[in-house]
């Protein structure tokens, strides 16, 4: 089993590329889309929804995710070998989330020619590197035969959230489809604080009242919520309509949230 | 074989998430997806839209669908089982057109939690209880071991175009990608009529001249067509361009079909 | 393996019903999509999708593409023999430029009835003709089998770029969806002029300074570049934004570009 996350949409032909690349070498491939919707060029984007979803694929798919900004220059290829998959991409940051999580064995540069296509063209790696050597390890080569072990990888700095006496201080990590804000603060650090009930979420000096609920369902019409999304962070959210635009808030905003 | 039909759109993780699960459970499983770009919480156009695919897949498979506002609520889960396939999905009125089209043998209420995920999150029953359900299905096990059997299903009531001596008045019940803006007429309803030839389309006090054609290419450019979809409803086109916008029509507008 | 090319978007079941006709015909039939993103009735759009995708997949594949503006009418449904893959579709030109660099061997009429579906509608050629001739095809019959040969099928006229002593004259055949501006000058063509450092792009008397690279990241911020894309064509791109915007180019557009 091979997924694939990009941010090269479904209009152009780039994805298919690759899931033609991938069966002419691995007929048996099964092929699943994470998204190729990611914002572009945006690495943090496509970590955060990369790390969401590959928990929930069978142990010993390999994942590729290409989110390439610098694609062609010396920015390295790697895999990425955890106790449950495989990761293959670009060493700008984009892996390791979701592969931390999974615990990390090893992680090797791309190397080895013969498992690359014949061409390789300086601006779509994807096709010509990515899916080819994912390809071959679906195949069945071991994961060092792709090159040399390395350990200086890139990992990119994720803000924290920060607790005090009265609340927390967090940063708005994702926005979903639904206008759902997604924070960086995990569900058993939340359940400590025991903030349930009326909440006051802050934003850029705006103070605005929300309530600790279990579902979006639970709201009214133009209620704020706080609640544990289904990945298991705190979201702030509305009923059938988006927070983010209600709130007026941005992938990246810092957001205070306390009891009222 | 297992189909799939959300409002989640294809950025964000969660259909991914869905058939991750799916093939941790029942990796032979052959995927295909309907639609994830059913509006937000537009549980009408999803039943649209399901009603019209799964008569064109092979007997036997089996068909998640959800649009779900009310979500984690006591909103009941369920499996309805036809005479040539099983649907998963809310018990809202969403998978009611579709199945009554192929008869309804049984509808079952998802209960037994063997067949779901081992934490079930309140936000996202499509990955944590549809899925894992549907998977169990796929790989084998009768559609009552599911849960009790259940009668009081919701069903949505769907308006009926009205016939007079000289014209019907119907709904505007899809818009398509293309703006063809269909109708809640049936073929054979209309064939009854003898509608050929020159046509009036009312719209809000607006009149507007139409021609009944077969196929789009028929019309000559601006010009408003009447003709019978591929899915067997009338439809109001233009060619090449959207009816809807140029005549301003939105899904629910009543329009009064009749002879010039 | 069968591909699917169409306009048709994603929201409504069309792409979703040919495949459920496909696979209730061939049930092993490996379905993957190219791109159902073709603006609406472009075919031109989808003649230059289609060829660059397919040379990627395996020989032996059977690709349907649907950008069809004239279903229904006296266009003719064909299938277009090369030396290493099958394409289905309409006669409008849309299957030739993927076709031609194959090696076009024979084209057939679709008329023999028995492989299509029962009812045939007027609009969606795509589930009714396409799509069961292709899945009887993925199932083995001899295309001969389809209908008889013909040699007057349609084929657009591309413009050519053209060379002279200081410069190239060319078109702007596709923007992609970074907003990568990709002319109709091969690379060969281009390598032959010796364009290296600094060049002028002109556009509507507009007079831009750009600079040869080979990757997008050697750019600088705001800077024009020109290279060699992915699929062999020169491209004029922007790092991380869109040269279409920036520089204001169309699909269609004449641009010309010189040494400075």
């Amino acid at each position: 089993m091979i997924t694939l996350l990009t941010d090269f949409g479904i209009q152009d032909p780039f994805v298919a590329e690759m899931k033609g690349v991938i069966l002419s070498i691995c007929p048996d491939a099964v092929l699943v889309d994470i998204s190729h919707d990611i914002g572009k060029f945006n690495v943090r984007m496509g970590a955060f929804v990369l790390a969401s979803a590959t928990r929930y694929f069978p142990s010993g798919a390999i994942h590729i995710a290409v989110v390439d900004p610098r694609v062609g220059s010396s920015r390295r290829p790697i895999l990425v070998e955890t106790k449950r998959s495989l990761y293959v991409g670009p060493d700008n940051g984009l892996l390791v989330p979701a592969a931390v999580r999974e615990c990390i064995r090893h992680v090797y540069l791309l190397t080895n020619r013969s498992l690359m296509s014949e061409t390789i063209s300086a601006t779509f790696h994807g096709r010509d590197l990515f899916a080819p050597v994912a390809a071959h390890l679906a195949l069945g080569i071991a994961p060092k035969e792709v090159g040399a072990e390395i350990t200086d990888y890139v990992q990119l700095p994720f803000s924290e959230p920060k607790f005090d006496r009265r609340g927390i201080t967090c940063e708005a990590s994702h926005i979903d489809g639904f206008g759902n804000v997604v924070t960086n603060i995990p569900e058993r650090l939340f359940r400590r604080l025991d903030l349930d009930g009326k909440l006051i979420v802050s934003l850029r000096g705006k103070r605005l009242n929300a309530r600790f609920v279990r579902t979006y369902s639970e709201l009214r019409d133009r209620e704020l919520g706080v609640l544990v999304g289904s990945h298991g962070f705190v979201e702030i959210a509305c009923r059938e309509a988006s927070a983010a635009k209600r709130v007026g808030v941005r992938i990246g905003d810092l957001l205070r949230v306390r009891s009222a």
